[in-house]
């Protein structure tokens, strides 16, 4: 990157419908229920989760883009929205296999399939994956 | 009602995380996924779902309202969402019990819990829910 | 109207930051607080409310419109918005003077100052009042 | 219907990109400019237009959809949506050909074309035209 | 936090209604009304205000979880929004006392009372209030 | 500054239509058509642009101000937002020439833009585009 070419955020929200029940296999049901209350329970329950994908780079100056957009959504669509659309995250999706579907958990899981997805020139900077309009959380990755 | 007097409609929001399963379950699971597709996923998949609750009334002189919004809100959170909210929809809910969980189904049958609850002058007249952002269902309940 | 002409409804929103004090002058400072709690607070409290207002008409061949958005929206923000926005809506408001500004007096209020300002040919059909994200009010006037 | 089948009504949200230039092309450009403004600076302008196409019907006992979401949302995507995003409104859809394009006579426009498109049992019953967040246009066909 | 433990930001979204008058006591009311315009009005106006709290720590390898955002929206609830929903920040709110309360004010002395509440291990790092939907106040603290 | 000045961030946002084609003009229009898709078709299409305009600065002890919010809203539609809404960004705007209308493109042209209006003491810190409610773009500027 030239000194002067300038650095643009890019960023495109996906939605994906999933159930999930919050809960730590190596415990009682009833620890479960003190400790996640009606995340718990065993039916599960489900959301309307949005995830904001935002990656950096240059804008190309034969095309004015730091990626194509369209081919940022089908990536996402195909590789990842795919796997957790209309599924059950303590069941269905490989990639979180072993892990607790808190959102905490879930937003790492994605930062780690991402990543190795984006074309050279273009960084992974944040994720932001809402539970429901108020329940936000966010994953910058780790620091080297 | 005197006929100089106002009618205005007073609507609340209401939100619920739920899970869910489409199915029919005198089908095969073939039949299930043919007709329902990923909504007939057998461990289910979730919602956020908003409600929005539509009333009508004559403003009572004295306080200038239809119905205080705070008792309304009390009302049906304390006798329909706490019903709904954290649970899976094919198994948890009394009220739903023998119906398949579509959205359709699902308006219907909260109309007819919502609709005994309502003091007297005040009237249940249109409920709309969403099962996504972009996807909403709308009842007005039966006409004689 | 020739019998064949489309009738078309032409919405648009309208934004206005106010505070109010819901309570009825003729009871005690009590009985307010009993009957309406913290939203008779003496020293107030304020809502960024929003207005729709939908009127209906046929558009016009020669342009196309119902009625031109752009005139809809001076009318209504020099004549209506103008009268509300900072102010306090128990003291400041010419046209709600004597009334409990509870959202089902403003609304029916709000009917009566926009109704006689439409040009012929254009019918206010309702207005949609939102005091908070969640709580709205309807009024599409009174019947003949 | 059966005298007690519920009428549940459905509705999905629907997004495009268009530009588009309001004006009258019998008119001379200093006639547009002085009626429509900015709307008809000669080389146009824009915008993110929300569809939302409400339809009716009676849930099916055997699904209890009143038509399947999925569907309805392929079918209006392939043969309405797929004419108008990212085109130009006053040059690129044929079936806006000699119409003025203002939103009131887009949204008539788009009525005739869904209409025949419905399968038996689902009636159109209104549609709403988002141009921008707060301008929004509704119809809902003609009465015989 | 052991290097490979990753960091979290958890983020909940708040809602509260109050009533307030922008103005310098130690200013007559004309240099008010000439600086502050209409946010001066004596009578005050008022804003549905929505507070984003956001928290970083780590998952706990028990639970997933950074806080259970539940305990966090008790807390900010119970200790900071009853403090300020429905009242009128001028007269009404003991940690604004001798402050003008401009979204600006009024957004470090909310981060003042949040950051001694929050357990071990969770960090405030950003407070997001937005005064209208189109206006927001950021602030993260001070550096040390 | 002094050590314990809180450093508070300001944020507007602002709204315009505008058309644009993506195309680079040094290449054919199969080319074009190829690397852009229908962003590239000859007659453009149009967005409804949300722009989010974030500046820093000390409150002053006067007022509770980093900047007058009504003067920093008159300041950018004025100056910017005037020479964006409803116009065709390829061919219209003075500080756009030269560029593809990209929104890589088009967000650092409007920093430029702004950088040099703002008063002393208040620092721009980022910009938001939105081309769609879900395609977003972000800059900080250019670090030294």
């Amino acid at each position: 990157m030239s000194p002067s070419a300038p650095k643009v955020y890019v960023s495109r929200k996906f939605h994906f419908s999933a159930s999930h029940r919050v809960y730590n296999p190596s415990w009682s049901d009833e620890k479960n229920a003190e400790v996640f209350g009606p995340c718990s329970n065993p039916t599960g329950h489900g959301h309307n989760y949005e995830l904001e994908v935002i990656v950096a780079g240059t804008p190309h100056p034969e095309t004015g883009y730091v990626i194509d957009i369209a081919y940022l959504r089908r990536l996402i669509e195909e590789r990842i929205i795919s796997q957790l659309d209309h599924r059950h995250l303590n069941t269905d999706v490989a990639f979180l296999a072993g892990r607790i579907p808190s959102s905490e958990n879930l937003i790492v899981a994605i930062w780690e399939q991402i990543q190795p997805l984006l074309p050279e020139g273009v960084t992974l900077v944040e994720l932001r994956l809402w539970e429901t309009p108020r329940n936000c959380f966010i994953y910058h990755g780790q620091k080297a």
